[in-house]
């Protein structure tokens, strides 16, 4: 195991990797020598900086891409919290495997490696209205899969999640952490109807009210209210961040899944850009409190890291330009005021 | 010539072709048999669908994906309203002739032609403040080229500009038409200063008094205020609602360029997306004015059709889901409520 405790974890994020800030100074001077308006590419100037901060080298590469898509089942489902029944979630691990479901196409599309990880599905996390979701060290297994996952050499990683009745689990866990309650961070997820929404509020006010006592460490409650596949997420982001990667979030529930972790840790998000804001009502607010600029806006809602994939191709917008423009002494092009 | 007049123009937008709405229901059906929650794959649902309709047929395809990139000269630059000399217009198109530019590298990163149009860069327009910027025959002219440059087989159209001081002749056409006068739509365009935005306040505000005469006609006041490259994007526009061909509208300056058309005619834009809204200030004012909802929003601001350029890749994302994801029976997942 990766972490033994979660004093493990702890101690893990308050001694992080910051990056290479001087290859990020030498592509910010390429990025003023290219032929455009200083400044004039926007947000892809600002990503060819920070992936050159985290990649360690004036011209990052995108050769390596991995997606990796977190699946977990969850006993809150049985609240009736979702528009679907819980057996879809392992259906679709079988549509990730054959190919058909949107983050296949997406991969391809991106030119990154997609790894799919089901979770134990065959046992679910317990109920968390009556009962911690998961142990300390169902916890600490969740979240050494997910180290595990990322390939060190990976030059880029993008996290998603499946899990019927996750959004569920993901508002419980913005709720515990950030205040605010069931009305700020309950939305409609897969598209529950009025009564499944009233149900799902309930179930997560029933939550909070069961687990009052918890506080203090924030990993303490991701295990007590959180979910197998986020624990995952959670964990793979330690991974990218030991290893220099840097990390594209999807939705609500991935993002959510990284709240324990920014409560521990300033900064522990550096390494990390929002790949969208979703459609999913609490997603805007829970970016806000994280500080993330979402790069995409286009109500989408799917989770499966569908987001963060078709951000990886602003990511190669980005690069191309960072790596493929001429100068302004190369090309002959006068500068501002000549 | 295309147009012999501008009441040919205004005949051909009065009777438009408006796409084949069986194809967008029946790529509409698609969509809700493919393995999501409905409507979570948000905007690239609409795409695909908006694809459909204007390809007329179920699954569009974009293998043939032209980006066209137009360039102009401006009398209006003498009145010191650009960070750069007119100089860097035929530089650039240099650059772009050697591959040296961003919209280089996003072509090929998104897979599309591009044909860079100079026209007359060694005439350019007249300044406005003192006098009409082209006479009636100049804007066919320049209409006729833009109109000319797009292959009739194009599965998709971008468009873009490049031409020193054409923020300011986008900003008084658009104070022309849409009303607010100079404040509302000079920007710092490639960063002019303090001093020079005051200059290009002073000069739109100079156009519209020199021309205030002038109503009626939205092409006349195109004609008497615009220039060449903004004219060559209108035509390019009316080629492609021939053709039945999608567009992708880039920044400020190409969104100005359609102003007129849309005064002539509701629904005259009803086969364009605006690839992005930029940094340029009047952009999002005028995006709105014209009812268009960009698909991206990274703070970009260099013209060239990089905006609409990066938005390929969006579109590409709508179809590898559209094409290629399975169907709910296809691959065995349970529907919502079963």
């Amino acid at each position: 195991m990766q972490f033994d405790s979660l004093d493990d974890i702890s101690a893990f994020c308050r001694d992080l990797p910051v990056g290479d800030v001087h290859a990020a100074d030498v592509a910010t001077l390429r990025q003023q020598s290219l032929t455009k308006p200083p400044g004039s590419l926007g947000r892809l100037e600002e990503l060819a900086i920070w992936l050159a901060r985290w990649q360690r080298r004036e011209i990052p590469q995108l050769d390596r891409v991995t997606i990796a898509v977190f699946a977990g089942n969850h006993g809150i489902a049985a609240r009736g919290v979702s528009a679907y029944p819980q057996a879809v979630t392992e259906q679709m691990v079988a549509n990730f495997a054959s190919g058909g479901a949107a983050i296949n196409q997406i991969a391809k599309l991106a030119g990154a490696g997609l790894r799919v990880v089901p979770i134990e599905l065959d046992r679910p996390t317990r109920d968390f209205t009556v009962a911690p979701a998961m142990d300390v060290d169902e916890f600490l297994g969740a979240v050494d899969i997910g180290y595990r996952t990322v390939p060190p050499d990976s030059d880029l990683l993008a996290v998603g999640e499946m899990g019927i009745a996750n959004t569920t689990t993901a508002a419980t866990l913005c709720a515990a952490l950030l205040g605010g309650g069931a009305a700020r961070w309950a939305g409609r997820g897969t598209g529950v109807d009025d009564a499944g929404l009233a149900r799902k509020r309930a179930a997560i006010d029933a939550a909070l009210g069961f687990h009052r006592a918890i506080s203090g460490d924030p990993l303490a409650v991701a295990a007590a209210l959180g979910g197998r596949e986020l624990a995952a997420i959670a964990g793979a982001i330690l991974a990218a961040r030991r290893h220099h990667i840097p990390v594209l979030l999807d939705g609500f529930v991935a993002t959510a899944a990284v709240v324990p972790l920014a409560r521990l840790q300033a900064g522990i998000l550096d390494h990390c850009r929002a790949g969208h804001v979703s459609a999913e009502s609490g997603h805007r607010a829970l970016l806000g409190e994280l500080g993330l600029d979402p790069l995409l806006d286009l109500n989408m809602r799917l989770g499966e890291a569908s987001g963060a994939g078709v951000a990886i191709l602003l990511l190669r917008a980005a690069l191309a330009c960072h790596g493929g423009m001429a100068t302004f002494s190369e090309a002959g092009v006068s500068g501002a005021g000549k």
